[in-house]
């Protein structure tokens, strides 16, 4: 498997990030980084304004170019700025809760916009001949009563996606006894006083993009930043990055696998050589469905407690990390920020290709099934899940958000042998290496 | 709510039972309760014939009167056959581990001969113009290999349902860590000696059906008998009934959650006055879904651990029985027979109510939004598919036989208020006293 089956990022959206354009409201992500405190910067100053401004037809097709012909768009185009430069995330005088806090909402605003502007170009020829008008990611606000809050853009039954859901939230307040008592089983012990009262300060954002096409793969992304703090101090006992993207395909096509890890290698191994293959393996490990002796999907990586040597090395394999990393909590969060950015040129380009192929309806029940088994991970297995649906006062909506629109469960369904069916779930019980 | 509200069973199916008439291979069930171990009753004489007999669409529509008419049905009718007369239930003889292995076989053959009637009748004027052939139940046998078989009968995207599994389970072997652990857990440490080893025996029926119009609700069914006993030893150091049947519907029509209720209270209140209201809270307790705060449907019965004293009480109502009652492990057994068998009568008039009521798309989009509740219950809540899902070999298709065969989840959706949804809702949040 050469490097060249890796999609030119040229078909892809050009990205040219300018604060100004961003819609009203999203300004103040962009440059609310000096607050005091990071819940600060999620403060609308002094607007309820929850739903993004709505377009009229007119704005929707001609404020866009059409982005995916050819890479030439000559126009700007809002609604796929990636805003690639970093605002206050360089910063390193800032406190990393709020840098991480901005960061969140860029990497969510660079996603919900690809998926906006994919719904805008598969309506492209519908919308000039009959006006059809595109259904585009509607953001809504809520309110942590505990402390913080967060922002969901989702999009339901549009024209590609059947379900996207790009959710940020920035929470803080006292740690719960079930937040203690998981950290202390995932070895913050050394760090945790017995009768010690602690804060907790959690920056993240999560995704999950399912598409009709049963060609086209659901996509996941989840990169998040923690932090313990002892109840009047000011320096955290613990903080840490987790996270990680995957790909879960109805039908296999190789080079969509390949090209999805490579993009996330590159990024691993501009850091470190060794990120990649341990956090391909950990996402193999985790995106796994015992029950089903089967995994997710064909992977990508996933990692946890990822922490500077200053604060607590949790994990053995941290160990392993460069003294320089190992020193620097900036070099982890540059590491993450690229990760999150990246997603783009990971998904984007193999939607791209697939969105509109054609299908049977088997095909499509196929999907459904998968979808079944997607469920079965996220209420079954899945850490976060659990560990949501367990905290009193979580936002079930959000945490339900991972779910597609729809899904199938039959009894005793087994592909024939030799189908395409049949040639997933057999990559889905061996993982594969896709990444050169 | 009077007594009154009860539909009338006369509209419902005359059964007659007559082993002679069971199909072929079924025989067997019916009159081998005298084998020395239970398993054995489940050996087909020789023949590894899993499927029913294929009828032909003369035999299909010939050999069933039509049976929902007036009651009034002149022929015998065999796919509503309902064994009402206990073959060896009856012989206080007989080891209960055998008499309750026959029992469920004849209480899954009454439900899933009750499904295949009303899926002919729904076609019934179809079949006679245009050929048109009903499905029906498809039974497939599956073997353990610990100990024990399974029946399944399962009928998927029928006329009147979208999926209905009625599956029977006798197993038997060494009882794994994991079993004593939960009995341990659930209180029964004081016939269980540290150090011994265990066998277990298992027999259960247990079923869910799905109809296809949201106005007809959704119903639920287990009844199981199992016993612990010491290696090397026969008589059981614990065995204990458990079970019960509720019912979840996506609209709510009072009189039909007053039906299911009624007749089930009628079969409990011949046996004790205080198991009715007992078991039809634990029913409420137990069915609550706590992330979304509401209870799965409308309820009906739950109990578990019902044994006689002279093997051991294990929870602190069960003292309250009747002496007569805690001294008689038949008198438990019957108890339960009567409530499997009543079934039909609870849930088949309400779907001959309900199936073929006109109903909207945004009808079945609600009820498909409903299905994903069930879902999240049985993925997340249920003590049994949690405990099944973790056993190692566990048949991974009867555990997810359960699951709806299509569902949905959209992001914040909320009914309107003063809707039928929000009715329903409404009801969940505040389970009622149905049955008088």
């Amino acid at each position: 498997m050469s490097k060249t089956q890796r999609y030119s990022s040229s078909t892809g959206p050009k990205p040219s990030f300018d604060p100004k354009n961003l819609p009203t409201g999203w300004q103040n992500y962009a440059i609310g980084g000096g607050a005091a405190f990071a819940v600060a910067v999620f403060l609308f100053s002094g607007k309820k304004s929850t739903e993004r401004k709505e377009l009229t037809p007119e704005d929707k097709f001609s404020k866009f170019t059409k982005p995916f012909d050819d890479g030439s768009s000559k126009k700007s185009a809002p609604a796929v700025a990636t805003p690639i430069t970093p605002i206050v995330e360089d910063d390193n005088s800032k406190p990393m809760r709020d840098k991480m806090a901005v960061f969140v909402r860029k990497m969510q605003k660079q996603i919900a916009d690809a998926v906006d502007a994919l719904e805008i170009e598969s309506l492209w020829q519908a919308a000039k001949e009959l006006g059809t008008e595109p259904k585009l990611c509607v953001r809504d606000e809520w309110i942590r009563a505990e402390g913080g809050k967060g922002l969901s853009c989702v999009l339901m039954d549009g024209n590609v996606f059947e379900k996207a859901g790009v959710l940020v939230s920035v929470v803080h307040g006292p740690a719960s006894a079930a937040l203690i008592k998981q950290m202390r089983a995932r070895g913050k012990d050394g760090v945790l006083e017995e009768s010690g009262v602690y804060k907790m300060f959690a920056a993240g954002c999560s995704m999950v993009i399912h598409p009709h096409n049963p060609n086209a793969p659901t996509a996941h992304l989840n990169y998040r930043y923690l932090e313990l703090v002892k109840e009047g101090e000011e320096k955290p006992v613990a903080a840490w990055f987790g996270g990680g993207c995957d790909l879960t395909p109805s039908y296999l096509f190789e080079e969509d696998a390949i090209h999805f890890h490579q993009v996330i290698k590159d990024v691993c191994d501009a850091h470190d050589k060794e990120y990649y293959p341990k956090f391909k393996k950990w996402c193999d490990d985790y995106f796994y469905i015992p029950h089903r002796n089967e995994a997710r999907g064909v992977g990508g990586i996933f990692f946890d407690d990822l922490v500077s040597e200053n604060i607590y090395i949790f994990r053995k394999f941290i160990e392993k990390l460069s003294s320089q990393e190992r020193g620097d909590h900036n070099e982890i969060f540059k590491f993450v920020q690229q990760c999150g950015l990246s997603f783009v040129d990971q998904y984007i380009p193999i939607m791209k290709k697939r969105w509109n192929t054609p299908f049977t309806p088997e095909m499509k029940q196929w999907q459904q099934l998968r979808r079944g088994r997607y469920v079965e991970f996220n209420l079954v297995h899945d850490r976060g899940t659990k560990f949501g649906l367990a905290t009193p006062g979580a936002r079930i909506e959000s945490i339900m958000c991972s779910l597609p629109l729809t899904a199938r469960w039959e009894y005793m369904h087994f592909p024939e042998e030799g189908s395409r069916e049949a040639e997933l779930v057999k990559v889905l019980k061996t993982p594969k290496d896709w990444a050169v």
